[in-house]
């Protein structure tokens, strides 16, 4: 295992703490339960979101934390889920009387521990609702979930139901467009390589040198098909088939795009991507709205390999979209 | 070779046609000689910034091109230097008039070849200047370098070279500042992994299992010391000491800071390496300007390893570090 950390088992304590040392001004930490917070939190009469999950897929959460996007975020050990008492914690830290909006993953642990969150804040008086995302086409039911897993797609998510509830809409209305945003997007990813939770140090699969996976998710669950590395092109050619064969017509319609890198793709790799992505929808009839978000966003560790997002956009979600925020995963420049 | 590619000898031309189809209202391509320019240029009247050198460091250098840093970046092949053709050109495309100044890292390929482009555009009527960073404290004379190798801190030359000239300052006033930059900065780096540059498709160095490198460079040029990896702080400890105890004097001072991904490093090492170094800048009494910069921002293709970078501030660069600015590698939320 080569990693630059300390005690394996105070790898997110570490992280946590170095992101509240770097982002002081914007974000807080409160250690004894693993959540970042909005420096600012509560907002009073602001719908509060919340989202978090398995750590070791930064920025993916905490770097989203900031004016117009989350509220706070709970981070859990490496891929596993935060328990319901962090979600408490985040809940009644960021309650600014207008309730708290969800945004989870769809893996059984983190539904199961937010809903269970939901009732405890019910149960101290704080309003709930949340959306699950499950933007991943590749496969039905996977090794950690029932039905579609959420993946980098959440990000938009965040994004416009962020903004939503910066522009006043309440409760219903923030879920509203989070499940507009949730159903309108579809991605898929892909691995060359495995990665190490340091708190193991061994890998969470294997795959042979001259192999990769179409269709992995984010903690190594199975995909499609393994084979045999193929060009770029035929590679995205497969992504991109599949989510546009999808239940979301893209077609003539402007499309958000997120080519995300996993952790260990050099962004030359995510723009060679792109590149093939622009030709197929351009042919598609597709039209790419403003740039493209390419980067990562919601990383596997090291991994090697990508995911690509659209999200079909309507008028209100492009006005979210291009609103201001201000969070750590945005950078200083 | 894992990696997402089309043909090996085609991934600069790759990347660069997917830049300029994500980027396409911020930058364009000359793709005959892999140069890319601000949508913008020329702009009259301002001095231009031009940088560049081998692909493979993504963001740097395209990443960089927009207002308020660069006007043009010339995209050698992977770890190769660009040509004085194709530096000509791009000094050509972005002149306004006021003169073209070059950001070079201390590589003898590229020194000499934007030495000889200088030579080529002042007999086109075009004035030149040009700045050579060497903020790496690590070693003396390096495999493909005389003196000091310039790496990651010659992104805060790009940043403040780039107001300054959006300020209007003239060639030797541009020249000035980004010359001070130069000397009030001092970065270090270190590898735990090696990075295998498409065309060869061979590691660039081997190492083992438990090892790791300070004071390696950029494109694997050997550094101080290869020992067995140790925990964070301690290797924070040692790339600091050089850094702190070497000709400028960072104490008293507020100091721009840059931990910098070398590619395969996840930003939760990178949170973890800064926490210590918050912890090492504050027992000394140097003071962290604002937010410091964590991220990807001169990589090393897949790399495991990062740097830090000091840079000693004055009021006039904190004015243009701050400043706006609107580049590729800034993210899009």
């Amino acid at each position: 295992m080569k990693k630059v950390i300390n005690a394996p088992e105070n790898v997110v304590a570490d992280m946590l703490r170095g992101m509240e040392l770097a982002h002081g001004g914007m974000l807080r930490v409160i250690h004894d339960f693993g959540v970042v917070v909005r420096a600012d939190a509560p907002v009073q009469g602001k719908v509060a979101l919340v989202s978090g999950g398995g750590s070791g897929h930064e920025p993916t959460h905490g770097g989203y934390v900031g004016p117009g996007m989350l509220d706070a975020a709970c981070a859990g050990a490496v891929f596993t889920s935060p328990t319901p008492e962090q979600m408490l914690e985040a809940s009644k830290a960021v309650d600014g009387g207008a309730g708290v909006f969800y945004v989870v993953k769809n893996y059984t642990g983190d539904v199961l521990n937010f809903e269970m969150a939901g009732e405890l804040a019910e149960a101290e008086g704080i309003q709930t609702d949340y959306v699950i995302t499950n933007d991943d086409v590749s496969v039905e039911d996977s090794t950690y979930t029932t039905g579609r897993r959420g993946i980098a797609g959440t990000i938009f998510v965040h994004k416009i139901a962020g903004a939503a509830a910066d522009d006043g809409k309440d409760l219903s209305g923030v879920g509203e467009i989070a499940s507009r945003v949730n159903a309108n997007m579809r991605s898929m990813g892909m691995a060359l390589t495995s990665c190490t939770p340091p708190e193991s140090g061994e890998p969470i699969f294997e795959i042979a040198d001259d192999e990769m996976e179409i269709g992995m998710g984010i903690h190594g669950e199975p995909g499609i098909e393994r084979k045999k590395i193929e060009p770029a092109d035929q590679i995205v050619d497969q992504m991109l088939g599949k989510i546009l064969g999808d239940t979301v017509d893209f077609t003539g319609s402007e499309v958000a795009v997120m080519i995300n890198g996993l952790g260990g793709t050099p962004l030359m790799e995510l723009y060679t991507a792109y590149a093939h992505v622009a030709d197929v929808l351009k042919r598609e009839g597709v039209a790419v709205w403003r740039m493209p978000y390419i980067g990562e966003y919601m990383t596997s560790i090291e991994m090697a390999g990508f995911s690509i997002t659209l999200l079909k956009l309507d008028e209100e979600m492009k006005g979210y979209l291009g609103a201001p925020c201000s969070v750590a995963a945005g950078r200083p420049f």
